[in-house]
Formats: C-alpha cells, sequence, structure tokens
C-alpha cells in the first residue's frame, strides 16, 4: 500500500540494510515512509487479526492470490516472523500503525506493544514496491515515482472471491506506459507472483469500472500521455477493503507508505 | 508465412505425423496448405540463397531474431536439415515452393530438385502456427482461426536493423484480443523466441505506422470489437521483404501456407 509521497526519506542518512530501518523505526528514530528505502529488500503490506477472523482472511488471500500475494503468516500471538528476518518484532519494527475497531480507524500509533494480544495472527503481503525496482532497472519509466507522488489506486466493479466474512472490490493500481514497454513490464512482472504478479488489464479502465482515471480512488493521479496505455495491477490495498467490509471487532494494520522492510531480497522473489 | 485459407486439409485423410506429411509432400500426395496439419509439430518459413548471401543473410536474421527466428541452417548445397528431421529433403518435403530471380517470382513449382545447385543454403524460420496453438490450449480465442481465414498482415514504418544488402520494413502480423487475454498472450509467447516470441506492440497501430487495420498489406482483415486491443507480433514475411529489397540473383522460399512441417514439437520450443 502506498498512499504517501514516496520521495520522503529518513531523518537525513540513507538506510541501506533492511535490519538497520526495522532497528530505526523499533526505536523512534525513523517514523516516515519506507519507499526507497533499504533498496532491494522486499518490502510488505501488514494485516493483523485476532486468530477467530485470521483463518477466513487466509483463506480470502489464498482465494485472491494476485491482489493479496502472502510472504508470510505469524503462529498465533507471536511477534516474530523468522522468514522475513530473524530479529523482527511486527509490533515495533514498523515506522507507522493504524489500529481499526469494527472496521472504523482508531488510532495511528507508532508501535503496538501495549494494543498486543495472545490471539493476534500477522500477515506479511507482498507490495509493488518489489516490482516497480525490476521495471525501473529495465529502463521502464514509471511516472509516479518520476513526478514525486504516490500511485493512482482506483476500487473496480471486479470482484473478489468472498471467503468466510471477507469479500469486497479489487483494488488496483495503474502505471501509463508505452506498448512496448507495456508488453516488457508483463514480462517482468509475471516473474513475481508474490508481488502481484502480471497486470490484471490493459487499456479499456471502463470495462473494469473505472470511470474516470484522474479521479483515483486512493493515491494521486498522473498523466497519461496519447500513446501510452493504462496498465493496471492488482494492489495491496485490496485485503484493506475486505477489512473494512467485514468489520473485525480488532485489526492492525500498517500506516499508508510506512511498510515492513523485511530481509528477503527483491531478487530471490523471481520465480524463473 | 501465412498469406493462404488456413481451413485447406490434406486429400481427405488428417496427417498426424510430420513425416508422413513431408513423405506425402515428396510423392506429390500433398501440394496444399500446411496449417492444422500434423498438430502439435513445428512449421518452418523456408528461405534458400546462395552462399554468397548467405552469410549476410545469417546476420541479418541474428540481428532481427523477433522476425527472423532462425531454426536451423544448411551446409552449402546439403539439402539435409538433420536437426529438424533425420529423413528431411529441403528440395521436395514441402507442398510447395517459390522460387526468384532478381527479387521477382517467376515460379511456383511443387519441388525444386532441377533448381538445386552446390552453392544453395537453406534457412528455416520459425513460424506463428506454433504460437497460434498453446494460446488456444489457453483458451484464448484466434479470430482468424475461428473464421477460418489468414492472419492480418501489415508493413510497419518500424526498419528492421540492416546487414549487408538486406534492410527493409518489420512485417506484423495482428491478433485482437481482449485485455486479459492480450496479457496472457505475452506470457505465453514470451516463452517461444524461436517463433517471435512476445509481441512487439499493443494497441496503437498508426504509431508503428499502420493507417488502416482494415486494409492489411498480407493475409485478411478480421473485424476488431470495441473492448478488444490490437495485439501485434513480429511476422515471418519480413525476412520476405528483405529478400525482395536486397534482389538477390536467384533464391527460393516456400510458396504462402505452404510450410516445411518439422520432427520438432512446438512443446519443445518453450524457453521456460
Amino acid at each position: 500500500m502506498q498512499t504517501e509521497n514516496i520521495t520522503a526519506a529518513s531523518a537525513g542518512r540513507p538506510v541501506e540494510r533492511a535490519v538497520d530501518l526495522r532497528r530505526a523505526c523499533r526505536s523512534g528514530d525513523h517514523l516516515g515512509p519506507t519507499a526507497g528505502l533499504a533498496p532491494g529488500y522486499v518490502q510488505g503490506n501488514l494485516v493483523v487479526l485476532p486468530r477467530d477472523w485470521a483463518d477466513e482472511f487466509l483463506r480470502f488471500c489464498q482465494a485472491n492470490p494476485k491482489p493479496c500475494p502472502v510472504l508470510a503468516v505469524s503462529e498465533p500471538g507471536s511477534a516474530a516472523l523468522p522468514s522475513l528476518g530473524e530479529d523482527l518484532d511486527i509490533r515495533t519494527d514498523l515506522p507507522g500503525y493504524r489500529v481499526w475497531r469494527d472496521g472504523s480507524l482508531v488510532e495511528e500509533p507508532s508501535e503496538v506493544v501495549a494494543l498486543w494480544r495472545a490471539d493476534l495472527v500477522s500477515f506479511v503481503i507482498g507490495c509493488s514496491f518489489s516490482f516497480e525496482e525490476p521495471l525501473i532497472a529495465a529502463g521502464i519509466p514509471i511516472r509516479h515515482i518520476a513526478r514525486g507522488c504516490n500511485v493512482s489506486m482506483y476500487r473496480t466493479n471486479v470482484p473478489t472471491m468472498p471467503a468466510g466474512r471477507f469479500c469486497g472490490p479489487l483494488v488496483v493500481s495503474m502505471r501509463p506506459l508505452r506498448p512496448a514497454d507495456a508488453i516488457r513490464a508483463v514480462q517482468i512482472t509475471s516473474r513475481l507472483p508474490a508481488v502481484h504478479g502480471a497486470p490484471v488489464h490493459i487499456g479499456f479502465p471502463e470495462s473494469i469500472g473505472i470511470a474516470d482515471l484522474a479521479k483515483p480512488d486512493f493515491g494521486d493521479a498522473v498523466p497519461i500521455e496519447p500513446d501510452e496505455l493504462p496498465v493496471f495491477w492488482a494492489c495491496g490495498v485490496t485485503p484493506q477493503a475486505a477489512i473494512a467490509a467485514a468489520r473485525p471487532p480488532f485489526a492492525i494494520t500498517h500506516a499508508p507508505g510506512r511498510m515492513l522492510v523485511t530481509d528477503l531480497k527483491n531478487a530471490q522473489l523471481a520465480a524463473f
């Protein structure tokens, strides 16, 4: 999820290693967005739910792998996610959190230690930061990055596959690309199913329920040139829309743009 | 190259094995198009040139791998291509040939034994028949096949990379596809670089010099629905345009739609 200006950086010094960035978050030294920090490392969306909602949410992710590619799930009550970082403490290692009660946002703390419960299960879901890196490396210009703003995101009329109490619309991110770059982007992101994979749509926003590309539901609008196609990827905001619809009594997510930075490298995610 | 009605079949009986089809061509029992025959086997475009033109043509193919993916090159003077079929005789095993002198078509014989020379080099170049098969297997409708006509082909304003005396425009084939099918088609054909690989363009025919999709330069026009994108692949007609431009004193090609059917299986071509 990326819902703030992604040009923000940490307090004056570049953070190169994921573990250093997590420690800066833990100590309160880094509270800002994570985009562009610890380059090469996988960043993820966070969803924390009580155990009696977690099983249904995992089924929802399984049924909707393009918007909800699960990178890791914790043991109930555990703040550890050893597959994503040995020392990782999910309660402190993000720059910012959102706390939800009955589907409403109630608080935006910088750590959630005091709110932790023995029944909480953490889900880390892949994020498009990971696929933008190889797109840029391939020489494909990414409009929102060039403009220093957030990616455009839209609710579609494409329903997700419901699972238990979770349902809702597919949310997509959009990047305008020239045709040859769109073809290359399909190739590159197809290799990365753990971070949304190939686009879900190209070319006809109205056919997926988007009336006006200039009015995104999340993030910022960007201009589209006459020789560019709008290319749409499934977006990690989709699970948040499902949580808002399901209204669990308690949930924690990351704050927009303040992702979990893991020890996985983006290059490790490539499927072939 | 596909420039005739592809619904044509052999004389009353389906030919399942490539070697049987080649023998029927050799004996004169099969003179028609090869589309749909020996399903699963790789078919190829044929170009035969004198040795003093062949080196430049091979460099042209090397420089333009998307329109000219070389499957095999013969020894000078040899009618054999053992990597494509053990018993293969390139002079007799196609249903029809075209003979060119100084860039002009002079004859369309059913075998070229009497014209053979010790200095002739044969090139077999991949053909889109091979990638249409996995597209159809993936449930992607192919308009020209559904209509029983030839694929639409267009000269573009995209130049090939010149090599020696060979140059000329890129020729493309076009298939109208719905967006999700276009994305899947990029994935599938990316796996098949030996048969033109991924599309070269999607969406804006005018930007590659195509004024009117309803007026193809080769093959047949097909309708495009409002929710479909025109998807363009590099086409095996491109080398013929280069030969017409270079005007070698002597050349042989296959006759349109009458391809060399090899013992390679399409499934063997997949790169990953």
